[in-house]
Order: C-alpha cells, then sequence, then structure tokens
C-alpha cells in the first residue's frame, strides 16, 4: 500500500487558511480520482474559497468537496458527527468507497494573547475553554472520525488505510516561555495519537512539526507572546528571511508521508 | 541551599491516602521545627487521620498541620485561594516566615473506568470533567501556591526557594493501552512544571513517576483497564512481590530531592 495515489476521503480541520489550506490543496492533488475531501472550519466563506481552489485545480482528482462550518471550539458530539456522516451522504458515498481516509487535525489557538507565565494562570475560564478548543475536541474529532471510517468487523482484512495527521510543533517537546498552555495542550496531543496507534495499529498516526511557517498565528505569535527573549527572537526569524510558506511546509509532509516510515504517532520536523 | 532541613511550608494535594500520605509523612520528618504543612483532598475525615500521625511521630517538626477539604476535581479560583491563605492564617505564619515552600501534587484520577481506547471517546463532559481534575486543577494550585509564597519585589534575592513537585508517571512518556486521557494529561502536566521552571528559573520543579506502587489507584488500575494484556502484567506485578510500597518510593524521592540535581521539570523515574 502506498500514501498517496488512492481514492482518499479526507477530513481537514481548521482548512480555511495558513497550513490547512495549503494541506487542502496539496493533498488533492496526490490522491486518486474519486476522492472526497471534507473542510472544516469556523467560517464557511473562508473554506467555500479553497473548495474552489481546490476545484478549479488543472490537477483535481475530488469527486465532491464539502465546505462545513463547524465549531471547533465547542465540542459537540451531535454536530461533529453530523458533519462528518454528511460529507458521506453529500458525496453519495459510504467509507468503503475509499482506499484511504484521512484525518488532519489542523486547528489550535495559542492560548498566549493574555502574556501569562504557566505560575500566573488563575483564569479557569479560560483554561477551560483552551482546552476545549485544543484538546477535547481534538479527542472528539478523532473518535468520530474513527467510529465513522474504521471498519468494525475486521479492522486489519480490508486492505483500506486509515490515517490521522496532528499538525503540532516543536512546542510538544520543549516548553517556550509564555507558551504554556499551548505547550502543554501539544503534548497531551502527540500522547493521544501515539495512543490511538498503540491501541489501533491499523490508525496510522503522525505529529508533524511544520517548522518556523509565515501564518496568521505566527503573527499572532509575533504580536501577543508575552516573553521579550522570544519575540525578538520570533522577529530575528521573519527579517532572516527563513520563516517558510505554508506550502513549502506541506510540501515536505507530503514527500515524509509518501515514504510511510513515520506512522505510529512519531514526533517528526520539518527539520528533520 | 540543602533541600532539607528548612524551615519550610508545603502543600501536599491528595495527602489522605496512599503516595500522597506517605509523602506528607516522610516529607515532615525532614523539615526544619516551625514547618507548616497543609494537607488538601476531598475528604476531611482521612485527612485528619494524616495529620494525627504527622503530630504523634516522635521526629514531627511541624509547629502546625492544617487538614483542609477542597474538591480539586472543581477548580475554584476562590476556593483554592482561601485554603493556602488560610493555611497562613491558621498557622498564625507568613510566607517569608520561611526558608522553603514545596508544593506537591498527588492528585490525580485515572480516567479508565469506561475502558474506552481513545477512537472510542465521544463523551464529551467526561473528556472536560477528566481534564477539569487533572490539568485545569493543577494548573490553578500552582499558581495559586506561586502567586502566595514567591516574593513580588525580587524573586531571586530571598534566598527562599520554591519548589513544585508532580507525582507523575512513566505514561507522561509513554502510552499504555486503554489509558490515553491518563497519558496524555500527564504529559501535559509534564509540560507545564518544565514551562514554569524555564519562566521562573526560582521555581524548582520535579516530575517525579513513582514506579509500580501498592496504592488504591493501582487497585483501580487492576480491576478497571480495559486492555487485557495490561490486565495481566498489573497481576503479574503483584503477583511477582514487586510492588513497592508508598513509603518505598516516597523513601527514594526524599533522596533525590537531596541531591538537588534534578529541579527543572525533568522526568525522574524511581527505576533512574
Amino acid at each position: 500500500m502506498t500514501f498517496w495515489g488512492q481514492k482518499t476521503f479526507c477530513i481537514i480541520a481548521g482548512a480555511s487558511r495558513g497550513i490547512g489550506r495549503s494541506i487542502s490543496i496539496k493533498f488533492s492533488e496526490n490522491v486518486a480520482p474519486g476522492s472526497v475531501f471534507l473542510l472544516l472550519a469556523r467560517t464557511k466563506d473562508a473554506l467555500e474559497t479553497v473548495k474552489q481552489e481546490i476545484l478549479q485545480a488543472p490537477s483535481n482528482n475530488c469527486k465532491a468537496v464539502i465546505a462545513t462550518a463547524l465549531d471547533l471550539s465547542n465540542p459537540n458530539q451531535q454536530a461533529f458527527n453530523e458533519a462528518v456522516s454528511n460529507a458521506f451522504t453529500q458525496s453519495g458515498t459510504t467509507p468503503s468507497d475509499f482506499q484511504h481516509s484521512i484525518l488532519v487535525q489542523c486547528a489550535a489557538s495559542l492560548g498566549i494573547d493574555k502574556g501569562y507565565k504557566v505560575q500566573n494562570i488563575q483564569d479557569v475560564q479560560y483554561i477551560k475553554n483552551y482546552f476545549d478548543f485544543n484538546v477535547t475536541s481534538f479527542i472528539l474529532l478523532n473518535a468520530v472520525f474513527c467510529d465513522l471510517v474504521l471498519d468494525k468487523k475486521d479492522e486489519t482484512s480490508t486492505g483500506r488505510q486509515t490515517t490521522i495527521i496532528h499538525i503540532s510543533s516543536h512546542g510538544a517537546v520543549e516548553p517556550f516561555k509564555t507558551w504554556g498552555l499551548y505547550c502543554s495542550a501539544r503534548a497531551a496531543k502527540n500522547m493521544l495519537l501515539r495512543s490511538i496507534s498503540l491501541e489501533s495499529p491499523n490508525v496510522q498516526t503522525i505529529n508533524y512539526a511544520p517548522g518556523m511557517v509565515d501564518t496568521e498565528n505566527y503573527k499572532e505569535a509575533e504580536k501577543h507572546t508575552g516573553d521579550p527573549e522570544l519575540v525578538k527572537y520570533f522577529a530575528e526569524q521573519r527579517a532572516s528571511g527563513l520563516l517558510l510558506t505554508p506550502d513549502q511546509t506541506v510540501t515536505k509532509l507530503v514527500q515524509i508521508l509518501a515514504t510511510k516510515k513515520y506512522v505510529k504517532g512519531e514526533h517528526i520536523s520539518y527539520d528533520d
């Protein structure tokens, strides 16, 4: 089995911009005809733009691209299930029509806007909201995806592939000053994907740290990071011209996935 | 500065039983006269028993031991602040009376009672409750502790020590089947302590994995773990007679802390 060139059902959570947008477009160029893509984010308008980019590409292999507004900051079992189920209904497909099902978890917030050191975080609702969006929603979407796409009878005999990709961060393995919530949630998510592949070897997982990428989140990091040294570092990275574009890091991810070596929740960086 | 033998203000969260109980007793034997211990857990009766054990020990060095019922599954800023503040009021002390302030975070739930694989966890309230108890409460108590004990004017010049100890688990660094929530929360907590020491070098932190210890949590693990291989492993560990007592692992922790080498959120195991 190869990773690319399969008839694929692919969900991208956080597809409206940045790395998620680039993944939506580049992944769609590497799958087989008849594939279906489900783009999720809070704002439908931005998703529609990405959808049109996919459909108008000369190399488009998608039978259907479905743009569904879903508030990932509010993990809701029924809403998440409907969003995924409706993608099959709307495209007239069932999970067994696909050789490969992929979930890409791109959505995340930074949790840095208050400039908190961890030792100063006493705002309970702020913490809860952060983990709702960044961890609870992540767990729920993984589970909804697995429940709908995995063959219940014999998960290993169908020859179908299932993959979950977490667009992670170096912050999952090393703390950054004033980024405590972010780093702890990243560490939690890395561990959750490792758990999934350990528990269910038929589910391939990868934690991909995309490097320093010029996205809206990067601009927010430059603007709101509480630690002055880190702000300086972010500015230097931009001034150096070394910031990656989303397409650059996603091209690397596409290459990594082609090797199929990293599929058990390994933490892989752009720079590896 | 040495770790032990100081006039110490020590909070133990989860002090009513198991490792937390043993820490409460053994730590109190290693501090200087005039120390104050605050024992926190949900059940006041069990805490009162531990309090009497400390006070009646021949080597007791505590000026006061305060047992305060606090529901750690319900992170509440006011309640947490009052619990810690009242310990100073009740003992007639202020933070600057102490050479060393220690917070030991022992409280945790396993999150295994449903036998879930991560791919099956769709119960949003269950996830939220788990992270409330195991992560949000952890963050809040760290912050309340730091806010009250750290010198605001010049944190490094007072010569006073501040330490946070997370009684962690091997699950923080390696996934266990059907223990996904547990392992992800442990990974998050390890990262939070690393963040604190990075952000505030005057706060010493340590993530201590206590090994396989015969506690109520271990019995719960034997009874409720969803993965049959892991259940078998737990049973074999017990049958082998190799399970540690709480006192054994806490004695090792006391020795490790005496070396003062591991104070930047390192993950240290009983077996290291």
